[in-house]
């Protein structure tokens, strides 16, 4: 960390800060400018917050300078992680596709959907039997029926299955089912969830909350990291702004960025992002030639029918149009599916 | 609901509109403009999605008319709803200030900050005994050990009590001591917990999403209040937006909106807004200016050895001084403390 | 400014940047910390991009400490900046009413307008000779005959006159006839016309972008100084968020926060950030209790004629409503109008 | 455009409402639903301003239907504009690559640059002769001298030249030597020299606003071309959210949504929006897979001495990698450069 003084700091509130250092157990460096003082904190100080100095007299602004994640970050793990998958992975060379419908709405639905995408070319079974609604009015998903209904549709294709888990207490039965747990954008602080999910032992899937920034996804996955649970896939899944014509902005720099901090694997949910199916298309696309390790994709037999999200949900006749442009940039960018 | 058809649509795909309206139970009114023909969806369809009929062919666009809260809308309820609180209450002619530490941290360190914030003029008092913080790494409050503090603190002041859950599983150890039950700005959307608190019975703080609309603030309210809980107050705390000098950018226009599209009361967070104890006076200010019923300060003995949230917390003095203060321009509006 | 260097950064790397450092004619100070090395660097640097230092080798991040605009600053400058208007002035004791049309449309709504706002208790006229509109179709604005009626208002009224000037060959004419000149929120880095209007010689209006920093508005304003024209007055009139409900989300923050950090005068418009009228007065009064030192409010006496912005204008009557409720506030804090 | 009446709007409210419809030359259609009426406006309506309707007694929204430009929009001109370019194009089948520094620094520095992008590649030259700067002590340009060795590597390399015009008095001479005119992200909405430039007659590079929506950019285009000029290319060039980690966040899905919008071609500039050469090489793949007609590097043959915007310059080594890979990604897409 590192303390500015103010231009009118006086060598007593110089002082006053050095000593503050020294007794957190910290060394302080001073560096005197023509306009200001500037005081190096040194010593491991990620448990420490920026307050402790903010307040203290003299002091105009306190400069972070470690990153307050560790476990997540590359500078102790270079090496990228591959979360493994029954025989597949997300992290290795091929790109993954995870595909399904946003919610199980019958055994017929989540059946056809199950062996469509298969056919199609992904290689991951998505489904919500527990769905976060924004208005109470809203289809909140079969529940429990939902988990035994994904757990045959994954059975019998033998896909693997990544379902969201919205409540620390629903975690055993869902881990029981799944192959991976979602912790969707809404939950992506909620940290008694993450806390939950770090202990339960199978690898999670973390949706950027859609206005957290990339080191707060960071500092989520720093929490499930710290449970012992080395297999976190972080999601890109759009971020609120300004515009409206599309549902939240998807932002794929997050792509080279992350991949640039930490070595967990990165996959892209294009669909929520858009709110259009139109649009998932392309998006795919960019994501795949960014970099990302894998998508999520919606898709619903029928999406005029659909209980939920049906505008952005690709009819498998769509969807099997994106897994083949979506396989022709994979291997230009040197990859595959 | 409205369906804006496209220029290019066929009258083929105009009567197909009609026929899925009226399958769905509602009526439907054409108007053919210059340029495009738009369809009337007539009937209560609260719990119609639009993604119903966005993917019918020839759609161009679905707007909806009917806001999408009812109970705490006021078209059913225009009268303002007062939240009774001890002998006090929210909502009603006085400015209630809610005032105390961000976190509980130890006997003394609570029991100074209740009687010194009494004696100011708060007349609740608020504190943390579970926090969620971004670091796994930061201190997370001392739990149960410390609600039983708050409950002393408030039983020997006679102070009503406002704190924090976090989780459905902790709303009955919470219940049992504060009387509200506050909902964090990062849980806003976790549905699960509006749930609990919703069959808690309790008046609920609901604060906003940093990165949440006030529709959706609204639509939260609404979890709580379609669980038989009349008793929710709203709490603006500051979005997040590209300005990074503040922490949040405390959104003080929310205060005459809500005021017109709910009945329920608004508090003002000016504390984790401004990020910087410099500045909660003024917005405190503004924010009783503007009409809010209450505000919800934090309040520290001593700010600079704060485990959390020093250089946002006022120290005693200053905070007599906002009390001060705020009591001038509530009076110039026409209210009190 | 301090270069954090990466942890993995050589001793030779860490040399090449003490030597960039001096070659520049600053000196650089080392503190080698336990994961990481800084180098401060010493010596006036406002005129040095951070890009200098961005790409040397084993850099990880430069981090600027001294502020970039000196001129706006309080560090040389501490006490506040008054602006002559006339008899009157803007950053002084009392708080300064501006009041008038979004846009001149005719000398009888012009004439009406400024004798209604006069008598309510404005002291300053504003009115749009020049709009930018977003679209080419819409009502631009009378030009220079609006600026002659604006004028003859003025004269007969003798109130001072704020106007808005476009583009850098208006500054002439616009000069002739205003007191003030208005840049507006999508000019505010328009730097050709920071400089014609810094050289101009008149007090300016300085309206915040819509998505611009505060950092970035004192800039802006920097320009202006630096033409050796010392009398900026600073505008807040709402940023661009996800908050759809009102047009832009008034940051009245930005008060206090630019009252710590510059010596010129900040006035708030409420009516373009709110969009609606009925939002005005209240936020009218949160802006005079939060230290503005002025309001910029349209009037029109017909809005529903308006030939643009009717709906944030308001009539005359609901205005002397305002500036009553207005100067109740300025008492309580201690001010007037 | 709709009028969506209150819910407690009087026969008479609405009969007003169908007289002021009927007063403006237009046609009213009723709906009388359950809770709300609505009346549909019938006419053409892209000159009127929905405030009109907004403040008649009893209006409780009002919903516009066309879309607010008309000859940037696909409705009467289905099909795709080319933009021409010399012996190229924009907008065709092949993606056209554009390069060069951020600014003219020198003749040297300009005419190596022109060479080895057009070795590397790319058809189209760029560079800045006026640079618009946050900072008035920031480095401007070289204006004049600029343009005429902008002019010289042009001719000498036989390479098309796209320029920034910062002001209505520069377009003249600027026409004289550039290709195409480039309007910056600042001066989106600097409506006079959309003005100019649409006099110019020559092709415009126009630069979305980082604060702009799409719509916002659609209709700056419109003053653009209701000049009577064809030749608009969009530029994507990232906006500003809350995340910091990239300076803007590029908006990729704008391209397929601008595709569906409008037939004016669309190019992206990753460099600015990234403000980090090592992410633009992911970026520009991601760009082109989602369907850009162009991308804008900037490219410097030394980018640690540049005067302006070094840290995201790609040196001509990595520009020509970037070539290579974008290359793979537009035949991977049926497209090439």
């Amino acid at each position: 960390m590192i303390l500015v003084m103010r231009r009118s700091a006086t060598p007593e509130q110089v002082q006053a800060a050095v000593d503050r250092i020294q007794a957190l157990g910290c060394q302080a460096h001073l560096s005197a400018g023509e306009e200001r003082t500037i005081i190096g904190v040194i010593g491991d100080r990620r448990q420490l917050d920026e307050g402790v100095f903010d307040l203290l007299e003299g002091v105009e602004q306190v400069v972070r300078i470690l990153k307050p994640y560790k476990l997540a970050g590359r500078d102790f793990h270079p090496l990228d992680t591959v979360v493994p998958l029954r025989e597949d992975a997300i992290g290795g060379h091929p790109v993954v596709i995870i595909a399904g419908p946003c919610v199980v709405e019958s055994r017929a639905q989540i059946l056809e959907t199950a062996w469509a995408v298969k056919e199609a070319g992904a290689s991951v079974l998505r489904g919500g039997a527990y769905k976060p609604r924004t208005s109470p009015y809203s289809f909140q998903g079969l529940g429990e029926e939902g988990l035994e209904l994904l757990a045959e549709a994954s059975a019998v294709t033998g896909m693997a299955l990544v379902t969201e888990v919205m409540a620390p207490e629903q975690v055993p039965l869902v881990s029981a089912c799944a192959d991976v747990l979602q912790v969707g954008t809404r939950n992506m602080q909620n940290y008694n969830l993450l806390h939950a999910v770090g202990e339960a032992g199978k690898p999670v899937l973390l949706k950027r909350g859609m206005m957290s920034t990339m080191e707060e996804l960071l500092m989520s996955a720093e929490y499930v990291l710290s449970h012992n649970n080395p297999h976190v896939i972080l999601c890109e899944r759009g971020i609120r702004t300004f515009e409206t014509y599309t549902r939240n902005t998807l932002d794929l720099s997050a792509i080279p960025v992350l991949k640039q901090l930490t070595h967990l694997p990165i996959v892209v949910d294009p669909s929520h992002a858009a709110g259009n199916w139109e649009w998932v298309t392309p998006l795919s696309m960019a994501a795949v030639a960014a970099g990302a390790d894998g998508l999520l994709i919606e898709v619903h037999p029928h999406p005029d029918q659909a209980l939920s999200d049906g505008p952005q949900s690709l009819r498998p006749d769509h969807f099997a149009q994106l897994v083949t442009r979506v396989r022709a940039v994979a291997q230009a960018v040197g990859r595959d599916l």
